[in-house]
């Protein structure tokens, strides 16, 4: 976890560190070899936290601490059955994350993977100026126009990405909650007053489609909100908006996506992540697609965000270990 | 100039249009034969007009009308000589260059260049998730940090990229100005009251290399800012900064930029302009820097700003062949 937060815990004589020394995702078998005894263990998004795991670690593990924010890949169910704690990493991240969801949002719209690519392959020399050459859409509004932006899941980093867009002009918010969630009309009108918003509403995924001029996915994976964002959804959003996924792959239906670009039914898009990473190949298609920007999952990577991370998991750890509240833990 | 513009033309019975018809730049020769007689002339910013355009022009030439905020593809000197009025466009383009400075910043620290190259050269199944991976610096402040921005040229594109950094964390603000300027101690405090920040201050090139976390380069071109940006001031750049061009390549130094960025004097840079574009093959040197994120001049680039500026240009030469005030001009 780095040189400046290991000492955190290898300075404790009180605790049997068993380490996984290599700077690259933990063996599986490795894994469910050491974690024999465990009293804590702590993760990355890439471990499978599953009843394999547990029957290997023992009775004795009390918790499960990802350095992550998304706890798709603990098996939560067992989790609780077994009455460990779960420690995980949020706040920490939201605003590299924030900050990674307005890069996408800019460069799906204008158009930076053409535009570079025509740079760096030599071919600037070749085109020649004019009015609208390489014209992309722009992010925020002008003098006579509004801005709408969508989002799919309305927490922490969607709040973050909001309060960044408002000097770029926007004035209406719509986002879509977790069905079984309560309304939080109080909270919605305290965010609308806080950026001088027209208004900030929760609505059904075909108005939030077809009003939004940038839809930010930002909400959990897993099996509930499996291609939210499928060929119905794209067909109805508006021929000049973009798409930005920076929660998980699995929200977004990477074919429906891929057609929705070809066929121009949306500008461009921007993705952190897509479904079956990190095993994407050139040939996908959606890295086949000139108008979609994908990065390998950096949304939280940035040296300082990690550094707060690795020291929030290891923080979490701690204080299970001690019986004491842990700064972040998953309630159940 | 576009199906949206050119009704502004077309549709006027008591004007002679003389239109170069392709959707590139103006041939010179052409421009030379065809501009005698002119009263108004429309031009881009890669029409050089100089004397040699005036005296193809004639006597009677009332005005030339640029769609660009910048003019030193215009002989200033000649045109005030000869009492020719010069229109540009100013303000509608500030929001498209802001929105295209906040995205080369974000995409120079956040290593989007060679993230992206990562997946589209179908690399990303050879990387194995780890702590640090892809890690680049973040351009919003954490729960621990400070934030500072400087700006070399303080005009409208820098007010309106401040803007939008306010809500990434941003406590501090440097600039520096045209020498011969005035102070304008009133106006940065109103600046600093407005967005809530800890000072807004004008200082000189070492001060703020040595100090600001994004460094925006947003002056007029020309010989007086000539490599403003060199060896010096990138070696008094934080290794942890990064720069950002979005004004004309001659103001920053290219090969002491190159070998600021493969010596890691700086983290990374965003260049929306490049000295001798767009003349710029896949060797020059900073093309050729993995940490360099270079776009083909795209900084007004978006469909609704090239009309606004289209529009623009088309009205300061109307009104002045009219006789009228122009709605946006340069004064000598």
């Amino acid at each position: 976890m780095g040189p400046e937060v290991m000492p955190l815990l290898e300075n404790r004589n009180d605790i049997d560190l068993v380490l996984w020394q290599q700077d690259c995702a933990c063996d599986r078998k490795w894994f469910l070899e050491n974690v024999q005894g465990a009293t804590a263990i702590i993760v990355m998004f890439g471990d499978k936290v599953d009843s394999e795991l547990f029957e290997a670690a023992g009775p004795q593990l009390r918790v499960v601490s990802t350095m992550s924010v998304g706890y798709d890949h603990i098996d939560v169910k067992e989790i609780s059955k077994r009455k460990i704690k779960l420690g995980y990493t949020p706040d920490v991240l939201s605003d590299a994350v924030a900050d990674i969801c307005i890069m996408l949002a800019l460069m799906a719209g204008r158009n930076a993977r053409e535009s570079m690519a025509v740079v760096n392959e030599g071919k600037w020399p070749n085109y020649s100026w004019a009015p609208f050459l390489f014209c992309g859409r722009q992010l925020s509004s002008t003098a006579t126009s509004q801005r709408t932006v969508g989002f799919i899941g309305f927490g922490r980093i969607a709040h973050a990405t909001l309060a960044r867009l408002i000097p770029f002009g926007y004035t209406h918010c719509l986002y879509l909650a977790n069905p079984s969630s309560a309304p939080a009309t109080a909270r919605d009108a305290a965010l609308a007053a806080q950026h001088h918003l027209q208004s900030v509403q929760r609505v059904d995924a075909d108005t939030l489609a077809a009003t939004s001029d940038v839809v930010f996915v930002l909400a959990p994976g897993g099996a509930a909100t499996e291609h939210l964002v499928g060929a119905r959804f794209l067909r109805r959003m508006k021929p000049t908006a973009v798409l930005v996924n920076a929660s998980r792959g699995t929200l977004v239906d990477s074919d429906a996506l891929a057609t929705a670009l070809r066929e121009r039914w949306i500008w461009g898009a921007g993705l952190d992540v897509v479904t079956g990473e990190p095993n994407i190949a050139a040939d996908h298609p959606l890295v086949k697609e000139p108008r979609c920007v994908v990065v390998p999952h950096i949304g939280s990577a940035t040296i300082e965000t990690r550094i707060d991370m690795a020291t929030l998991a290891v923080n979490n750890a701690l204080a299970a270990i001690a019986g004491e509240a842990m700064p972040a833990s998953v309630e159940f």
